[in-house]
């Protein structure tokens, strides 16, 4: 039987990257219950960062939509990885923290988050809707972009 | 019959503000089991906007307080709204995350938080009593002053 | 009958602090159905501050993990006393939200966070492995250099 989700995908084209194996005594994602929690995820392909630099330095509003996006399709291939393939397990998309590399002067890190915030929607739908943080920080991992991290409930 | 908590807002004089909606892809709150996890909540009284700057610049500790509270106002204002109105499910106040928009010399943020956990306590009592993160970041939207997220035990 | 996790505390020479008592109106830690939710953990040891200043600054990698790590059992020491002293409760280690006080150059969270996920994984084995994010800010409650917060599930 084919997968809903992976069906969709393929349909808007959106692929997912690979799942990154943490190189550190963490993991990319824990089920408790009918919850799953995922590790912050960053701007990465496949092994290659992306999006090096700061929102209202290096990037504007646009590039940082983007570099969201990126991060919740990783979100997303983490999320797959620990369901064993099986994304239509998916109910609700509840909350992402999504954390923008800014300037002290940058405040659009709303417009930055709604990167990853229509991914969600544009894969779940109305369960794609979720509660969400969208803050500033001024700096993170290895420089990049944007980190977001995000939990799920599951069936 | 009236509402415990509605009678005990009424009667310490505690006003909420319209629950505003998100004009993005993401929702106020989300009810997964008997948990509900807030977005985060800025400096807003219905549709204006207060508190614009950091704390260690444009405001002090006092004002930061004001700030928080107000947050929280919101955070309460949108948990009414997922709960159709009964702020009586409210079991516990689990989690608060507040995030206060600071230079990088100040680092009175614990005393900042305390104007939204006073407000959490205020409402619920001893219930009100919940888990939190107060850390400083150098930016936040719109440079408000104050963000906060909650998790709240429901009935 | 002894304690599993104890036990093993004591053979690998792992002293808690003493689980310092908030002053605000918040708890160390919160239990909600399976789940525990601490509060934010800094850089103390029975009430005296430690590591106090930036990463990149004041700081270098080795000590921000040292850091890390006294937030970690800062951690365990609060949810020891919420457990009633019972850690072999736990479960796993869901999540870890890990604050890095940076300077905006400063680009090694991760590798500060290994010391807090570290001791979760020498603690519980992997029960202890989590899922984690790990950010920069620019400052700390006090300019402590690390803070953590900490999701488990018990049984």
């Amino acid at each position: 039987m084919t997968s809903r989700i992976d069906t969709l995908l393929a349909d808007k084209k959106i692929e997912l990257p690979k799942a990154a194996a943490p190189v550190a005594n963490y993991v990319p994602a824990v089920i408790v219950g009918n919850l799953v929690f995922t590790a912050g995820q960053v701007t990465v392909w496949n092994g290659e960062f992306k999006f090096v630099g700061k929102l209202g330095k290096e990037f504007g509003v646009e590039q940082g939509q983007q570099a969201a996006r990126l991060c919740g399709l990783n979100v997303l291939a983490q999320l797959k990885a620990a369901l064993n393939g099986d994304l239509d397990r998916v109910k609700r998309v509840v909350k992402l923290g999504v954390f923008v590399n800014s300037t002290a002067d940058f405040t659009d890190q709303p417009k930055v988050a709604n990167g990853v915030s229509d991914l969600m929607v544009e894969v779940f739908g109305d369960a794609g809707k979720h509660a969400r943080t969208a803050v500033g920080v001024n700096v993170l991992p290895l420089n990049l972009a944007v980190e977001v991290d995000a939990i799920f409930e599951i069936a």
